[in-house]
């Protein structure tokens, strides 16, 4: 009996995710039933939503990991043995897949993936990245040509994806980085119009000459020391899209928030969202996505880590930044 | 040659508004031109925004006071000499006259009332408290039965409107006051579900036990120490509508907000607004107000000033809390 390996998640991170919160588990692969088939995992994604989905607060967006269980991750994977007519097998799948080789599944919560896209660009672009980025840059800030917008994160892999489609519709772009090398890219390679890293002491000043016309759109990723500079700076009506805050999440006690006065002064709007509120959107917006992809108008780079047992630490990197593209682990 | 009294701001406020700021003058009463007409203002409404018109902060929502100008008001009058002739003699206008006893106008941004209103329901109701309370929650909460909102300043004249319209429309509504008797007013009179005083040191538990299904709609007009609490008690998808933070205003250095930690887990929305955005559902709403007034659905109180030389020091009272209804001077 051939088995297989998986991460379960056995203890909560009390601020920063350290090795001893997972366990590496062996089982046998088990067989499908009829209706269900069985899928190789090829490919996980690490997103910082995972930082959320360990902890145990129950009001959370989705219910947390329970401890014992595998841990939540998307995934990319095939299906090798199938007892479901929808799904032969070589059928490409996308989807919450948890981080494990393989598991069983009846189709729910995954779905087809073209197989000519590669899988570095469906994790990168095609699946949370993008359609993260699109919903929250067309649906909560609503862009129009002509408006500044700034982003956080702006290497990341969901800031990087909102720099290009805002740039697309012609707006003005500044993105917040926290190294030369990021900065380097998104402006030289992604076309933003000017990149700030947040660790330069003037950066408030760098902000202001960056955005001459004020702020008009605000997709925060990150918190942290960029927030309160870029908040001052909100132009009136101006809408903000609070999309993560990573600086935040492995604080014991997160910093407190701007002072809420611009918020009547300048009139501005603030929307929180995730994306399993949007779950029925995610076909448009793939579609879409992979529109602009096709069309070139897309760029994005990956890192990539190799084989199961370094996803846990590998983790880690999205909070210290340290990741240079959207993280993958490859199987 | 008959003379009228007018207020007029001279110096700024730094923090509190202190009696210096302003200066009474007497100039002579002018006659119209033709296309104008002479208002004699009979009421005056003292408003929490005054606090901001008198700041320089010419980012603010509409531009401050010039210093040596009248002080900017809202008012109630009557034509008393008229060549415009769709305002004869006897007309009742609303509007924003200034601080002062007598004005010509052309009839830019004034309304016509109908004359068996009586002043104080329409400087209560039908104007700019009411237009605020039934934008903000119509527009910017969008309540539905069931619902529970919670307001500050729940007392005051556009908490009071609130509540009282959110009863109508089926929400649980728990008001946040600052007084005992505040308190019994707004359950004993308006129907409020409870209130609650800020000022208790175990607010926050009075406040757990006044919403056991936790917080759907907020409705903020005061900042302070409640606004923690409320803010940690939004349900998930929850509204907010920042309307006023008067316990902010007078401060060198506002407090800072909440973490927006909960933006995101809770995917709240933020939103402020003020009415001078949206001049043009005002009569709309006048109407609806109207209406709900003449059904008897909306109980108001009025505390009334006499006299043009006391309305500077009345403008306090809104900040201390010490006023008992809508704060009106009467000439």
């Amino acid at each position: 009996m051939q088995t297989y390996r998986a991460v379960h998640l056995i203890d909560r991170p009390q601020q920063e995710i350290t090795a001893d919160v997972f366990s590496i588990e062996t089982a046998t692969i088990p067989t499908p039933q009829d209706g269900e088939f069985l899928v190789k995992v090829t490919h996980l994604s690490l997103d910082p939503a995972m930082r959320g989905w360990m902890s145990s607060d129950e009001n959370s967006y989705i219910p947390p990991v329970k401890l014992g269980e595998v841990m939540r991750a998307s995934g990319l994977g095939e299906v090798v043995s199938s007892k479901h007519p929808d799904y032969p097998e070589g059928t490409k799948v996308l989807g919450m897949t948890g981080m494990q080789e393989y598991l069983i599944s009846d189709g729910t919560g995954l779905n087809k993936i073209p197989a000519e896209i590669p899988a570095e660009a469906v994790l990168a672009v095609i699946s949370l990245p993008g359609v993260t980025a699109y919903h929250g840059l067309y649906q909560v800030l609503q862009p129009k040509p002509g408006q500044t917008l700034v982003v956080t994160a702006a290497a990341g892999s969901v800031g990087s994806l909102v720099g290009q489609m805002a740039k697309n519709l012609g707006l003005r772009v500044v993105g917040v980085v926290g190294s030369e090398e990021k900065a380097q890219w998104i402006t030289q390679e992604l076309g933003f119009n000017a990149a700030l890293n947040y660790h330069d002491q003037d950066f408030a000043e760098q902000l202001a000459a960056a955005t001459p016309d004020g702020i008009d759109l605000f997709f925060e990723n990150t918190g942290g020391v960029a927030q309160a500079p870029i908040f001052a700076r909100m132009n009136a009506h101006g809408r903000i899209a609070v999309c993560g805050l990573i600086a935040e999440y492995n604080k014991d006690q997160p910093d407190p928030g701007p002072s809420w006065m611009n918020i009547i002064k300048r009139r501005l709007s603030i929307q929180g969202f995730t994306m399993p509120d949007h779950f029925d959107r995610f076909a448009d917006y793939g579609q879409a996505l992979g529109g602009m992809l096709m069309k070139g108008e897309l760029k994005y780079r990956t890192h990539v880590i190799h084989g199961i047992e370094n996803a846990p630490d590998a983790i880690k990197l999205l909070f210290s930044g340290d990741n240079k593209g959207k993280l993958i682990v490859e199987f």
